[in-house]
């Protein structure tokens, strides 16, 4: 049987797990002790209660344990997030998920027993930041302390040439593990390819490597 | 010279974003309405301001407009929100970064202006279901609508294999890219690399494959 998910927590983190979830086919159950969040939410899940999830009869009522994973997304209100865990642990539940405010926050849950601390706001932040400060990098991986993948758009430096012609691999330390031309993806593309303005590169490499690729192709940026 | 950001709203997103940019040797100027908020982060950035950016002379007094980027991370109060940004172009500033709460927010701040919208809990929830519905894959990046890279740990059914003798190719229709090995990265690994139980495998294929290989390593996934 598919894996059954309650949310605790309708706010914008809540919601959008809540509703991703649903729309790719689980059963979820959503919980808020708002209940103009509840109401908004009926359409995209599969049930909603309004209840205060710091009140341990409710949790068992609606029978909390049986589901496999449930995700606590309680923002401002430390307490109650730190409260309904607790709860939910001592109930059996098997995977609690929970997001936290800050490093203090997230070290309680831990202690308290969560299975996993999410911090959406920090993160975001962190990705946030590398667009900014490298709009040419529309998406990094990091793969280890010392190397990424990259993806980047071919400016004018890459068109109309071939990866043998610009020695890709040896000049810049880097391979090219994918092209995607006009939607179409090449995957481990042949050296005499030539590439488009415009196409996707996707760079598998050494950081420092990948930063020399980036000041010579793009060195507007700083 | 490097490029100037200035953050207003100093939550869990602002604050954030704040940090990582002066951590990454950014000049930083951050503004909140709150002098609790604007009194925690000011270890961590250039310069802090204690202002309503829905005060128009505040904001030409700080001389907002010489700065390159400006990010709108003020939450609740959606008024604020699109006011500031409004004000923000008008005053000439080029690149105006803003956080939505929902899509018709973000509409309005398009309209408005606003050089780029993110919506930082939406995006979260969206990921954070990746990583609950398909435990084993870490990371998960779209390459295109039909095809991903996923970083999964290799278990009992690749350990102790090459990838050759697992006929990788040929019966999962995608390609190991790079094998992280007890924290040593090896891009395009060689056919007769033996896998270890815990090796990190960055696959790329068709996501049919891809889901192929997850079932079939897998199968206690759900
Ligand atoms: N004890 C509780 N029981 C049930 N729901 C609760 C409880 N405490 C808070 N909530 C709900 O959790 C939701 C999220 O809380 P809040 O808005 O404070 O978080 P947030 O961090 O601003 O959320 P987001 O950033 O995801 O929008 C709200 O809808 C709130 O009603
Ligand atoms: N007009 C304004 N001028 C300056 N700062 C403002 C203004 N309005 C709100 N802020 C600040 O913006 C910050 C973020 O607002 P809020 O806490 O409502 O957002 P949030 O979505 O809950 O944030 P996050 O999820 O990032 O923690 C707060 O510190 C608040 O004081
Ligand atoms: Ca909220
Ligand atoms: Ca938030
Ligand atoms: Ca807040
Ligand atoms: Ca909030």
């Amino acid at each position: 049987m598919k894996k059954q998910f309650a949310i605790i927590g309708l706010g914008r983190f809540g919601g959008s797990v809540a509703e991703t979830l649903h729309a790719k086919g689980y059963e979820v159950l959503a919980i808020d002790k708002n209940p103009n969040h509840v109401q908004d939410i009926a359409r995209f899940v599969t049930h909603v209660i309004e209840a205060d999830s710091t009140d341990e009869n409710a949790l068992q009522e609606i029978g909390i344990r049986n589901f496999d994973v449930v995700v606590v997304a309680i923002g401002e209100d430390i307490q109650a997030s730190i409260m309904t865990t607790l709860l939910l642990k001592e109930l059996g539940v098997a995977k609690v998920v929970v997001k936290a405010q800050n490093n203090l926050h997230g070290k309680v849950l831990e202690k308290i027993g969560a299975d996993k601390v999410v911090y959406p706001e920090r993160d975001m932040g962190t990705r946030l930041v590398h667009s900014l400060i490298s709009p040419n990098i529309l998406e990094y991986v990091e793969l280890s302390k010392d190397h990424s993948i990259i993806e980047i758009t071919a400016n004018r430096f890459f068109a109309n040439h071939t990866l043998l012609d610009l020695d890709f691999r040896v000049r810049f330390g880097c391979s090219v593990m994918a092209i995607k031309n006009q939607g179409e993806l090449i995957i481990a593309p042949p050296a005499t390819y030539e590439i488009r303005e415009g196409d996707l590169l996707f760079v598998i490499g050494n950081n420092k490597d990948l930063k020399k690729l980036q000041e010579q192709a793009y060195p507007e940026d700083e």
